[in-house]
């Protein structure tokens, strides 16, 4: 039976993901959330190339911060991005299938710091990501005792 | 009458971007380059919203992460982003007009370092952006005397 | 006639020099401080160097760090580091002049955004850094209108 | 027995440390290298304290820098810090006895991405800190079979 956190985890995902336009339109899945975690997966489609002929940086940024924004909200607080690294060790091709999981390295005060690994289908990793958060107030879902 | 290097920095620009199908796909339109420089734009459409209601990082990332591509094989030697940082400084929201501007701030070697700076269209400053680029070896254009 | 901004970025600077044992254990000099802005120089000493026999990387990201201190606390608002990234471009070298200039590009709310420029005695860019700050209560000199 | 990747590290860190008088005046112990690892520590004295009397970060970095280095010359091949990001999470204070690990994450041609987290005497996470390397030619001791 889950816990009273990975149930607000889910709940807070389910309902960010019904929102995220950006998230839908570039064909991510939600696979997996638990407390101050995320996992997302991606197809490389044919418009998400460029000039080299490999996936643009930005559309593996995007799925690398979509994690990292779902497992930064994954304790039902609203959280944004203040600032992010992505280091890109291989490239990725159309048809890649691209999957990002953001684990919480720290937390204190209103601030954190996550790391997403993206990875292709064999498991190559494309890129490391490191993300610093912010806690801006609100919550995603209600809860019958809101978190402070 | 243009230099060779701006001539050249065009026909690399105008190349790279005819085929490159992720920033045109996001509707970017190529303002400027010169060598070491480009400047983009990009509007903010529906599907780029988030959970938050507000542009996705990810697209804002990309937009810079364009310029400095852009920036960066103005030379006419084929690079890429080796890492990029990215800080958010306010949000973008559905229409806004983004111009994202990037600089050279050094080269040595194969290695290059760049800033953009992502502005709507009220001049306030939405991201900053730091790229580090490494050259891949070949041209994008091909020239009577190829650089070294 | 300085304005009373100018004097309360000197005055905070000085008192946060006297402060700073490690600035001055590292030999640096405060050579100018504005609003937004520090200027600070240091000289390679020979057990700065590392087994590369240049300046290990920590003494060039100290300096830099201190004009961003410097620079981000020049409003007398108690601001530390939240982040910082450094982009090496170049060795320095026992004997180098250092000199690290601070900017403030962006502030807002209680977060700011500050890039250092590092250069030897040549006037050669010897490292990037940018830092991210976080305004932490309290101010660093006493006013007769405390800012908010 | 240890396997002649585990002594050639070994020999590579005590060769780099015995000449890093940096490190060395820094009051930093090298505790432990392995291939792609490399473990350091280091007391946090009076003259590491800024006017927050707390440690200033550029000794917290030079921790996690060193611990980078000795983690990325570990193959030995010679190896330098192209560029480094450090989150602060907490302060450090006089007496502290700060740990870094720094542990591989990618290596791919010349380039390789390293995190280092620092932590104090109690297990609090201080600072995490991502690397990026680039082997510059040259090996650190000499083997009776160069690495190429």
């Amino acid at each position: 039976m889950p816990t009273s956190t990975q149930r607000l985890a889910e709940q807070a995902a389910q309902k960010m993901f019904s929102e995220d336009r950006a998230s839908q339109s570039l064909g991510m899945r939600l696979l997996d959330v638990r407390p101050g975690y995320a996992k997302l997966a991606m197809t490389v489609r044919p418009e998400m190339t460029n000039g080299h002929a490999t996936c643009h940086g930005g559309f593996i940024f995007a799925l690398a911060d979509s994690a990292f924004a779902f497992a930064c909200n994954s304790h039902n607080l609203r959280t944004v991005a203040a600032g992010c690294l992505i280091d890109f060790l291989a490239p990725a091709y159309e048809g890649d299938e691209l999957t990002a999981e953001a684990t919480e390295q720290a937390r204190a005060g209103r601030s954190g710091v996550y790391d997403a690994v993206v990875t292709n289908q064999n498991g190559q990793r494309i890129a490391l990501f490191r993300g610093r958060s912010r806690q801006v107030g609100g919550t995603i879902v209600e809860t019958p005792h809101e978190p402070a």
